[in-house]
């Protein structure tokens, strides 16, 4: 299994007009082949801060994702919303253990 | 390097009064040796669905937090403010990669 894990960060005066938009780009990821989990999820100690938390089958699947239609809209959406700070990175998961 | 990932649901009548309480154990932890990364952060489509993201140098450090202070007194208090569905797991990392 696959994990994305990162944060990027939407100016506070943006969010409103952000959060329709990232719900879209939710739901529509959620709905692609070997999609786990996707979720983004503002700070709670640092407003502005979206923090992203993904799982996939595999590492082709989230190739695949970058390809879609509606990542291509949100990469140029979140650029007119000032997205800014992305730092986004994948991982190999292993030895899942339940806390 | 271990990741946990998860979350747990907080009463939206709640949150106001949880998130003090929140940032007081992200930054207590954060302090804690092995600490890579500790977050909480509400989901910008489900509010009060807090999203757990921590990374750690070992399972030695994650097993070490559990039996923190800190981490005692928000036991009690997130049980006080109504926490459920909590969901949260560990799993070992491996193949970096920069999306």
């Amino acid at each position: 299994m696959i994990a994305v894990i990162g944060s990027f960060r939407i100016p506070v005066d943006r969010l409103a007009e952000a959060r329709p938009l990232m719900a879209s780009v939710i739901e529509a990821t959620r709905a692609e082949p070997g999609c786990l989990a996707y979720s983004y999820a503002e700070d709670v100690a640092d407003p502005g801060l979206i923090r992203v938390s993904e799982q996939w089958e595999s590492r082709e699947h989230l190739a695949a994702h970058f390809r879609t239609p509606h990542m291509a809209a949100w990469s140029e959406q979140r650029a007119l919303l000032g997205l800014s700070e992305r730092r986004i990175h994948a991982y190999s998961l292993s030895d899942e253990e339940q806390l």
